[in-house]
């Protein structure tokens, strides 16, 4: 897909998980007020996918778009469910695939909930370097929950004390 | 165990998955400054482990305590091994669980990262009152990343308007 292409719109039901290839793609919500909100980037062997929406059929609450021409290799539910069925490691590995997941999304809470926001951003550019060099900022300052301006003027600080 | 006792306190390596068969537990990490930050709590039915720290035997960085008295029944490494390889069903059960917790966290980052401080307890009584009943709100206000004062002034705004 090229970038800027939508893999999912809100009120579509999510009918595919998405492996990443190559490049990368973003995962985001919209608030009341029209502003963007990113749950999540994947870049090259991650994995995306509205998954509340794909485990119920429910129509999605976010949307996923790509930031980059990508490639990806789609399952859907059907598929999960045979490779499920006849390849017993694919449970296997779907299962810590998903511990990962959520592990990293706990880290995340505890940063969000118990660290400064310098702390935040020096632990977000430590753990993914790659996202730092291939993402705008603006989507990074999203995805922490600050405004551009303030992301711009954590980095000054940042760059000043070095 | 009884009330205020340690499951689990940080700098230990997590040994158990613990079952909350009774009672209510809480997982938390203490800052810099001495505060505590609420990661999770743990009623009958749910689940309750530092997961990074169990799976790979590094020293854990939350702390686990009782919040009433309560029975447990605790999974060692071993055992949740022996289950994995011996009952396929406890593989699929336990990725199953694994995605429900994943996809509950990422509401929880969702709704720090777009909704007003109003509507995220209004949202959170609403998919917990079991827990609103039986936490203490200061512990509530630790969970959602705010100050005492402000969930009190939230309480009333809401309890004023309806």
């Amino acid at each position: 897909m090229r970038k800027k292409q939508y893999l999912l719109q809100e009120g579509d039901v999510c009918k595919t998980i998405a492996f990443v290839v190559k490049g990368a793609l973003r995962e985001y919500n919209v608030d009341d007020k029209g502003n963007e909100h990113i749950l999540q980037f994947a870049l090259e062997g991650w994995v995306i996918s509205d998954l509340y929406s794909f485990m119920t059929s429910e129509p999605a609450t976010y949307n996923i778009d790509a930031l980059e021409d990508s490639e990806l290799l789609l399952l859907t539910k059907h598929s999960q469910e045979e490779l499920l069925k006849r390849i017993p490691k694919y449970e296997t590995y779907s299962r810590m695939q998903m511990t990962g997941a959520y592990m990293a999304m706990q880290k995340r809470v505890t940063s969000i909930l118990s660290m400064s926001i310098e702390d935040r951003y020096l632990s977000f550019i430590e753990m993914y370097p790659n996202i730092v060099q291939r993402v705008p900022q603006h989507m990074i300052a999203s995805y922490m929950g600050l405004t551009p301006e303030t992301l711009s003027r954590v980095r000054k600080k940042i760059s000043n004390s070095l």
